[in-house]
Order: structure tokens, then C-alpha cells, then sequence
């Protein structure tokens, strides 16, 4: 997608859970603007509807609308639960032919990865307005990441990766949150992509992130990647029962199962600092000296 | 499988958890023993390896040793999370072979499942050593149900489904775990089978298990089942965040999206009270005045 400049707008819907606090998104169109990124709120990001922010039809039609807008860019306002079961009734080639730069992550994962499924289109795993904008303080990584990342300005990640494999190799960028991805297995909508697949996730015990990961390598999905990149898994409470087995004790099972890379450290996930990285998108990876480079420029230049 | 006369063996494995409290194997063995089914503990089954009865290559063992040795009946002790990353290195083909009866339920659905998926062989989705046997008094239904379903002696399970759909059907019974079901989904060990699914689970909150039967639609699993049948879905909190949405709005969405009959009321699931089901039978079912109709005549007498 060619750089955005002078003050892109962004077009907040919610597609997933309802937003319990109004307040925070007031402050987050306050803190796009002044990062230089004014934005206008859908008319139905507040609503509820059970657990939802309004009903399958109105979240649907929040959709359609953000597409007809003019902002160019497209940020869901939180996550939570929702967007699962809209799938199906998503005008997917509507999506990628308008040309919008969706952002978001955890349940936004759904839409990022059937949109790549089904179009091959790029979209961005990054902030959320409620979360990442609507706070008192902002982190400053987060804004600049984001920031850079739209205008194209942003040509490598690097980022501190103890533990790192030797890995130096391009390829298609994908993947999200974990739990989505694996809950798109066997659905028309999990993407066939070989290349580089980052994965995070959220108040999921390391034996439930193993039991998935168990799941995507019994599937084929792990050996036929380039590498796989770590974000943050957070949340979790171990107890005595564990008796010592952690997220590390996973990690070393994922090493021994898959002969794949491995790359840590990852600023993406649950957690206040995360870059905004292009699902779907050519990039680079190499590592050295406790080091990772995700090498985003291919993809500012040339698409 | 022919009917089980005299006083029918039960060989106690740990394929999945480590056992917290070897007491309650003792208890359940006394139990079993009061029941007729006299029960010898595998040499691994009280071992602990982090939060697993022992490391991989010792509850591959056991397994082994279990259809090696001459009781009937091959029952776990209990489930927790460690069969998912066993499945590969299991010899289908001997587990099937052995003629023996694999009785459990929860993180065994893995084994289950996987028996039935690569060699269509029947097992038994029921009572586990510690939960069910181990305690101070033991549930005389389940007692029941599991020993006249191992005797060949039930022909029908009857029980209570208040707004069941209309049914009468006949297909091969499966099913068992949510969570587990949707975890074999594309990996070379989920059952394509066409029949009547039943489904339990514990500690998921209803969006949790609404997302998992969003997956199992999308993959097109539960279109092509004749039945659906719900067991227990227990231990979850809702918050007042949810709003009203709840279990029953799941089953709700559930009847909307997919048209195939529903069948709630199922005994089975993390509860007291469970049935003893043959997984991978052919079974007929019926509904009629709010009671449904499992019949399980056929499989007793004519396998």
C-alpha cells in the first residue's frame, strides 16, 4: 500500500464486544488527533447488545459503512468476543477492494485473517482505540509504531530476542492471536500461508497455548513456516499443580516437536507497548547477537 | 462388542494429569472392586512429571502395558491436559487391535476420538477412576450406567431434554469434550464421521463454547450430523458484562445457525451423574414429551 500522508483519518467501528467505558473512546479520538490521525466514531461503536456491541445486523452495517467512509484507515474501537460468527455474512472482496488499512488485534484477529484467506489483502495487527489510545497516558512506542507504520516510514522492527534461532529469511507476515487462529482451523477462513506467523495471547494457562500450538502442528500449519515469531502471552495464573511446567516449558516442547525458528520478544500482544505489523504483507526476519529485525521496508516501497 | 460376564477387570492408567491425590485411586478401587469390576493401577500411573503422571515416554508405556495385560476394561484415572501431544507416537492399530474397552472422558476424548478417527474402533465416554470412584460416596447412577453398559444390559438411556427438537434418527454415536473436539479439528485425528454428536464441557465461559460451535459450523462438522446432543456445560461465571447473554443464548444461536436437531439434557459431562457411552456405536435416538431416547440396543447385541 503506497505511504499515507498528511493527516490520515481513522474510522472506529466495533465488530466484537461492547464498549463498557464511552469515556475511553472519547479520549482515544483525542490522542488520534493529536498524533496526527483525526478520527470519527461509527454511529453504532456504542451500542450493546448483550455482550456485544449491538446485534450481528448492526455490527455488519457498522462494516459496510466504515468501508464507504473516506478515512483510509479502519480501527476497531476493542476486541473481546464477536466477530467470529459474522464471518460468514462479511463481503470479503468489499473489504480488500476498498482499499481501507484495517487495525486491530485479539478477536479483530478473526476479520484480519479471513480477509487474508479469502482476498490475499493486507491488513495491520496493532492498536485499539479503547485500549491503546483511550487511557489517561498512551505509550509512546505504540503511537510512534503505529504512526510510522501508516505513513510508510517505518522500514525495520528491531527488537530484544534472548534465546533467539539463527534465522534470515522473507516472507508473507501473518497470524495474531492464538486462540482466533486455531478457532479458524478447518473453516474456510484460516489462511494456507507459508511464511512468517506471529503469535500472542491472553488469560490462556501455558497448557491451553500448548494444546493449541500441539493443534496447528498436528495440522501441518508449524512445519511449513519460515519461522515463528513469540509476542506476549499474559494473564495466566500458574499453580502448585504445575509443579514447574510454564510458558517456558512450552517453548522448549515447541522447539523439540518443530524444526522450525524460533524468534521471542516480539512487542505485540496484550500488553501496553506493541508495533503494528502488516498481516499479509512481504517482510524480512533475520536475528543476531540477541536481536531480531522484522524488515517492513519491501513493503512500504514497493506495494 | 460382546457383553462382559463374571466379574469384568479394570486396568488404571494416567495418560493425561498428574494424580493430586492417590487416596482417592485406592478408594476407587475399593469402589470398583464393591461394584465387579476389580481394579489393578498401572506401575506409572501415580508418577509426576510437572503437571503430567509422568513424562511422555511413560504414559506411552502405560498405554501399552494397559492393552498388553489381561483385564478387559482400560479406564483413566483422570484427565487435566497431556493426551493431545501423545497422539502421534500411539499405536492405533494395537490400541484398536486389543479388543479392549478405553472408558473416559475430558482430556481422554483426545484418545477417543483419535481411536475412532484412524481405526473407527468403539470406546467408551464415561467415568474416570479418581472424580467419579475416588470419593467418600460414589453416584449410584453412574455406578450403575457403567456397569450395565460394560455388562451389555442397557438398552435404553433415558433421560429429561425439556425443549428438545423432534428426532428419531439413527447414526454412529461421538463426541464428547467441547474444547477437545474442536482441538483434533484439522489436525489427521478428528472423526469424520456423520451421525449423532454429543458435547460437554467445564470452566468455558458461553462465549468460549459459542465460539467453539461457531468453528465446528464453519468447518461444516455440525451441518452434516443428524443429531446434536448437549450434555453439561458447567463451572463457567458469567459478569455483568455479559448482559444477559448466556448458555441458553448460545443454544439460542445455535438452533438459528444450524438446522439440525437439538437434543439438551444429555447425563454427561463434568457432573456427578453420568451416563457410560459407546463413542463410535451406532445408536438410534429418539424424542417424545421432553424425554429423550438413546438406544443402545443394537450395539450390545449385534457388535
Amino acid at each position: 500500500m503506497p505511504p499515507l500522508g498528511g493527516r490520515p483519518g481513522v474510522y472506529l467501528v466495533s465488530p466484537s464486544g461492547a464498549v463498557p467505558e464511552p469515556d475511553a473512546i472519547a479520549r482515544a479520538r483525542a490522542n488520534l488527533k493529536a498524533l496526527g490521525f483525526p478520527a470519527v466514531l461509527d454511529r453504532s461503536a456504542l451500542l450493546r447488545h448483550e455482550r456485544f456491541a449491538g446485534t450481528d445486523e448492526q455490527r455488519l452495517a457498522a462494516l459496510d459503512r466504515a468501508v464507504a467512509h473516506k478515512h483510509p484507515i479502519v480501527m476497531a474501537t476493542r476486541g473481546g468476543y464477536g466477530l467470529s460468527r459474522l464471518l460468514p455474512r462479511i463481503d470479503w472482496r468489499a473489504m480488500a477492494d476498498s482499499g481501507k488499512r484495517f487495525v486491530g488485534h485479539s478477536d479483530f484477529t478473526f476479520f484480519q485473517l479471513a480477509l487474508l484467506a479469502k482476498t490475499g489483502a493486507v491488513s495491520y495487527a496493532g492498536p485499539m482505540a479503547a485500549f491503546d489510545f483511550g487511557g489517561k497516558r498512551v505509550d509512546d512506542l505504540t503511537s510512534a509504531l503505529f504512526a510510522e507504520t501508516m505513513r510508510g516510514e517505518l522500514e525495520i522492527l528491531s527488537f530484544e530476542s534472548a534465546d533467539a534461532d539463527a534465522v534470515d529469511c522473507r516472507g508473507v507476515l501473518w497470524g495474531g492471536n492464538l486462540a482466533v487462529l486455531v478457532s479458524l482451523l478447518g473453516t474456510p477462513y484460516f489462511p494456507r500461508t507459508r511464511g512468517i506467523l506471529f503469535l500472542e495471547d491472553v488469560n490462556e494457562h501455558p497448557y491451553r497455548v500448548e494444546r493449541m500450538l500441539v493443534q496447528l502442528a498436528q495440522a501441518g500449519v508449524l512445519a511449513r513456516q519460515k519461522a515463528i515469531v513469540l509476542g506476549a502471552f499474559t494473564d495466566y495464573k500458574l499453580t502448585s499443580h504445575d509443579d514447574g511446567y510454564d510458558l517456558a516449558s512450552v517453548v522448549a516442547w515447541l522447539r523439540r516437536e518443530v524444526k522450525v525458528p524460533i524468534v521471542p520478544g516480539l512487542p505485540f500482544g496484550h500488553v501496553r507497548t506493541k508495533a503494528t505489523l502488516p498481516v499479509g504483507a512481504r517482510v524480512g526476519l533475520a536475528t543476531e547477537d540477541g536481536m531480531a529485525y522484522l524488515v517492513l521496508a519491501e513493503h512500504s516501497h514497493s506495494h
